[in-house]
Parts: C-alpha cells; structure tokens; sequence
C-alpha cells in the first residue's frame, strides 16, 4: 500500500505553502485539507473529517449570521465564512494566541464576513450581534451557563452545534438541551483513524473520538 | 439525556414526509438528513456523517463532471449534484430496485442534472462521458480491473474517492493506486456511533465502519 | 480472505454442540467462545473480547467472593467460576427468562460454586452473603442507590467492575465512586469489530460500544 | 468525574514500584496492569484490555510450550508463562534493547518458566524447541514466509495467534491461513479509549487499533 499520512496536493498557495497571502479553493464542498490552516504547539485544527460533519449538523444560509465559540484557529469558522457569500461569522475566542492564528488564517484566504472578539463566554457574548441562526460551540466543557445563554439569544428555528471530547460536559449538554425542549437533538460519537506510513509499514494513527451534539429551537 | 435517535425536523417536504415531489432544503452544506431519502430493505443511504466525508474528499467544482459507480440509492449523487448548479453527475447502477430508488429520490429533489445509466463496471463505463473530472466508487469490493479502468478515464488533475467496508478491497486499492502513481493518497477509517434512546437508556447504537480511500491523477 | 465470523472448533462438548451436559474447557485462560452458551432471544453473552477484559480488571483470587449483579445469560459468572476453585459466585438476577439460561449454562459447564438468587437491586442484595470481594454490576444504567449499596457492602480492599453501554450511567457512576474515594478509579471505552464473510466480502461487522469502569476499595 | 488515568494501586511491589525485585501477583485472571512491567522509550506494554483479549484466543493449557515471536517488553510472554504452572514459553527476540527488558521484568515476576533467545523469524526458529502448541506472533508486518513457518512447525490441534496494526498484514496473513485451512479463523480489530483527566477535564484518550488474527491447526 502507498498511503501517505496526509497527502498534499490539495488546493494550491500563489507562493508556497503556508508563505502566501491567497489561497485558490474553488471547491464547492467544504473540507479544507487539515495542512492548510496556520497552526502553532497546542492549536491544532479540528481534522478534516469531522470538520464536514460538525458542518453538515449546522446547516448555514447564504445568508446566516453564525457565532463561532471557542473556535481556536478558525478552521471551522473559515470554513462556514467561505460557504455563505451573504452571510458572517462572529468568533469569541479568548486566547490571545489563538486569535493571532485565527487573523492569520483569515488574511490567507482572504475571508472578509469572519469578524474576531476578543473575550469568553457567557460573559462576553453581549460583543456579538444578537439572534444568530446558528451557534457553533467549540468548548473543553460545554457549561449548563454557556449553553442556557447561547440558547435563548439563537433565534427561533435556529441550530446550535456542540463539538467535545468531554463526557461529563456531553452529558450535561444533552440534560440542558432535553430541559429546553429542543428540536431534532442528535448526539454522535465520531472516531476517525488515517492510515499513515511509518517505514514501510502502514497503520491507522491512533484517534481521539469526538462527540458531536446538534439541537434545532423551536421555530 | 435527551437524545433522539435521528430527529426529524430536518428539511421540509411540502406535502408530508416522502410523498411529496418538492424538498426544500436551502442550506450551503451538504449533509442530507438520511430520513430524506427513500429506501427499501436492503438500500439504506450512506449514514450522512460518512457522506459529508466522502463528499470532503471528492472536492467537485461548480461545474464538474462526475462518475458514480455503484451508488445504490443515489444519497451520495444527489448531494453531489445539489451543490454543482453547472456541472453534472452520471450514475452507473445495475440493481434495477436501485435505480428505481434513484429515480424517485431524483424527483423527489427535483435534481436535473443526475443522469442514471443502468449496467455495470468495467464494462459498461463507456455509456458515462468520457474523462470525467471526478469519480465516486462505491462498491463491495473495489476490484483492480474496475480501478484501472475508471483510473484511465479519470481528468488528469482529477480526483478518484472510494468507499468500501471490504478489507482485502481496500488494500487491492491501494496498492493499484501506488503503482499508478496517484498523488494525495489518502485512507481513513471512519466509525460513527449514534446514540439512541431505547426506553429511559441512551446507548451508542452499533456501528460498521467505512473506509474511504481519496487519490488525485497527475495534472 | 478466509476468516469466519465466529468460528466453531472452540472446546469440545460430549454429545454435540448445546445439547450435551458437560462442556470440556481445560484452558488456563477466559474466554469461552459466544457460541458455548446457551441463548435466547434478547439474551446474547457479552463478547468474549469484552468479557475478559471485564475479568482482567475484577481480578478474582483462587477464593474469592463474588457478586454478579444482573448478569443476564450469566456467560461472565460462569467464567468467573471456573477460575475460582475454592472461591463462589452469588449471582442476582430479576428476569425469570435469564434465570432459565444461567440453570441451564451452569448444568453445561458443571459449574459447582456459582449460586443463583432472583431478585434485583438494590433491595435484594441482603440475600447476597455479606462483604464480597469482588462486585460485578451489569446493568443497563447502574443507579447510584444500587452503586452505595454495592459499595457499602464491598469487602475493604475490594474491587467492583461495572459494565454498561449507558452514557449518563457512565457519568453518575464515575461522579458516585469519587465521592466515594474509590482507588484506581479507571474508565475504558471498547470497540470490538469482528471480521464477516457474507459470500465473497470480508467486512467488519457493526458494534456496539461498552464502556467498563473499574475501582478499589480502601483497604 | 473522578476517572484517574490508569490508577496505581494495582499489585504489590516488596519494595516501591519498579524497584523490587518481587511482584505479588496472586489473581486467577491474567491482565497485569500496564505499570507494572519495565519499559523503555518505544517499548511499550500492549495494553491489559488487548492482552487479555489476544491470550484468551490462544487458549494455553496448564502444561503447554509456547513459541512468542516478536515478543518486545514481553508482557504476553510472562502473562501466559505466569498461567502456565507446567508449561514453558519461548521468546524469540532480535533486539538487544527489548531482550534487556524482558530479563528484567522476568526477574521481576520471578518467572521461571520463561526461555529468551536472541535471533529473529523465520531464520532463528530452530533455536525453540519444535512443535510448540501455541504460536504468538507480535510483529509490525506478519510475512507470508515466517507465517509458513510458524504453521508448519505448529502442533497439529495448535492454535496460532497474529498481533498487528499493519492492514497488509492482515490481508497477508489471513490469505496465508486460508491456503493452509486453518481452522476456526477469526480476525478482530479493538480499540480501546481510556478515559485520562487533563486538569478538570476528562475525555477519552486517542488510541491505535489492533487486529488479531486467530487460528487453529487440523488436529
């Protein structure tokens, strides 16, 4: 088998990898390769794979407005901002080195409807524009406080999508969630292992599993 | 816990679930709910977490071409051809119960450019148009002659997405695909486990994992 | 690919396979094959794989008094017995069907030390001798009113294993046994994918996943 | 939650973890716990949850010989000859580093009836004694010619057991053992996830799946 870790042909950069300023992906699928992203120690992007699914459960508008927290390097964020021309994103990120990151990966791919605050939840997300259609929670632990003041500023019919590898925070998110009667609440566990070559030999790459969380406000 | 198995609200059929000829669905991501899609015993749509997967990795332009091979109920052709509004997609099924679904999901989409061709691979590749920029294999097992076939008609710059549960498949893949020199050969071992509600218990319901092989053609 | 599903030539039985009163196994380690026991409808034997892994981290001695608290067809109690020459198993058990197939799999293997008791907990655990050993608690969501009076009961120095597939179970047990200042408190998550033939096509076949939790007593 | 990593107070060591030179051990089940063996940079234990699962499809008797091929730190080699009062276990080992622990975690248990040889398979194979009952083979990739070996020095009515991560390997082997008709042929991929606390968080841990391949001998 050839399989290689992590291929790279993918899309391409006017001047290198990672160097240039644009980014050419004319793609009409999300799912940008894990490479592409501007990471640092500690902030790697979500892996591609569950990126698309975490997508897939948020289903944005062309003309959504989005919160994105917690996002750490944007990728998901970048993401969702690519697909919805009319649309914007809104991320409250509270690490001053992942926000550095974050405006990086947005000047290189020359994403203009992702705006970045500074500042944590619940307490700062007065900051954001009111009512989103869609909220994507990217957090450690998804607090009972975060996720009760992210539900009742979602505008009615709109989605909420929780990404952890928390149990405890799992399990307080679906609790939370059945307590304020949401719609279509759906709760998956994803592992994903990438055949990766080591010598000659080719293995599946240990993985961590991730829990996805999606819910719909009542309309 | 809260959680329902596969919620429902998702989408809008316009006279009720399954019978009506119009779905509405508006959202810039792919990632279908499986209920929309008709079915019959035996023909389940690729899981949409899976789907999205599959889709990441095919990366279709706007106006793509785009060879199915083997798509059972078309789940995975109709997304595809949702999301090019200038390209298109060519199906090659032999159940004939398969096409039939395929039909009725086309219409029920109201999808115009998803072509369906009944027969099989390799043989009957030549009723698809020749050098198509995208091909999606979803077969049992993807044997090296179905492979060298498909591989030789593939765009060059094009991209080549398998999707199988068959071990000794996947590694027949692979391998054809080293000796042809595929770029960006990618493997990954997908398992989803979605939980559901059996009375008061939320399990994690069992699980088949998918392999997906991704590889892109010389430019 | 030659491999079976679950293959057959595992111990011998003296008058056929199920039908036969004694069951020759004279291996030193667990984990009889799914196949030896007796099951009915709803009553499947929790997978070998999984089965010794529960036993590893239970860690009966050649003496040891054990507790199977809802142990279904009764496959982990039998095993636990055979390896325990001079030691017992009290096994608790509500469902009468249950009850039937542990009879009747404790008369196939000729398992002396392993007692029967109808009645569920927490209630009925009086019927139980007092100050186990080792507990092992399989159930659908262990509560924690049966897990205080387990552990009440629990021998000092004393392990208890529990088996569940239920999520907040999982989350209320982990809570439980802290507050309790259980030792070597560990959490694991399995996945067992069996290899299938079905005609020509080896796949991996769905599983559910089981989580195990494992912890000691204060000596 | 309270789940600690993999906990400590499993075993007794006469003279603090990893120092003495004595290891009580007095359980009737096999699954020392991964901290009880030496390690070395790149040599780790297999973890207890797969070492129980690949010992109970070798299915050892009390008196039997054992050939481990490739055994590393040698915590499966001294599991089974720790079960095994009258029988032995052969390791046949090429690297000097992984030949170091093994002597010094076989002082550790005080394990008698475990033989080391220094060389490597097939080439070496006649350094063990012939017609062993039971073949472990741990090794990154299982080839065909040292899969050959095995087998035909294998006791008729002996059961082989394969240890790989590696997917050509697999398809390799249980190809070989088809041409061989083997009996009872079973291949399984695990994965486990242990829950880990990182600060106040706790989550499943990333984690590379096995395959074991199980076979048995015409008798």
């Amino acid at each position: 088998m050839g399989a290689s870790g992590q291929g790279g042909s993918s899309g391409s950069w006017s001047s290198g990898p990672k160097t240039g300023t644009s980014f050419e992906w004319d793609f009409v699928t999300p799912g940008l390769p894990d490479g592409a992203f501007e990471d640092a120690p500690g902030f790697s992007p979500t892996p591609l794979e569950l990126r698309v699914m975490l997508l897939a459960h948020l289903r944005p508008r062309r003309d959504s407005v989005v919160w994105d927290v917690g996002g750490g390097t944007g990728a998901l964020a970048l993401e969702i901002a690519r697909l919805m021309p009319s649309g914007t994103v809104h991320t409250l990120e509270r690490d001053p080195e992942a926000i550095e990151l974050l405006e990086k990966n947005r000047r290189r791919f020359a994403i203009g409807n992702l705006h970045i605050h500074a500042g944590q939840a619940p307490d700062d997300l007065h900051l954001l524009p009111a009512r989103p259609d869609r909220v994507l929670l990217e957090v450690g632990r998804p607090l009972p406080t975060v996720l009760n003041a992210v539900w009742s500023a979602l505008q009615p019919g709109g989605r909420l999508v929780i990404s952890t590898a928390n149990l405890e925070g799992l399990v307080d998110a679906t609790n939370t969630l059945g307590q304020l009667e949401a719609l279509d609440l759906q709760v998956v566990q994803a592992t994903v292992h990438r055949m990766q070559r080591r010598g000659s030999q080719a293995r599946l790459a240990a993985a961590e599993p991730l829990f996805l969380i999606a819910a719909e406000r009542h309309g």
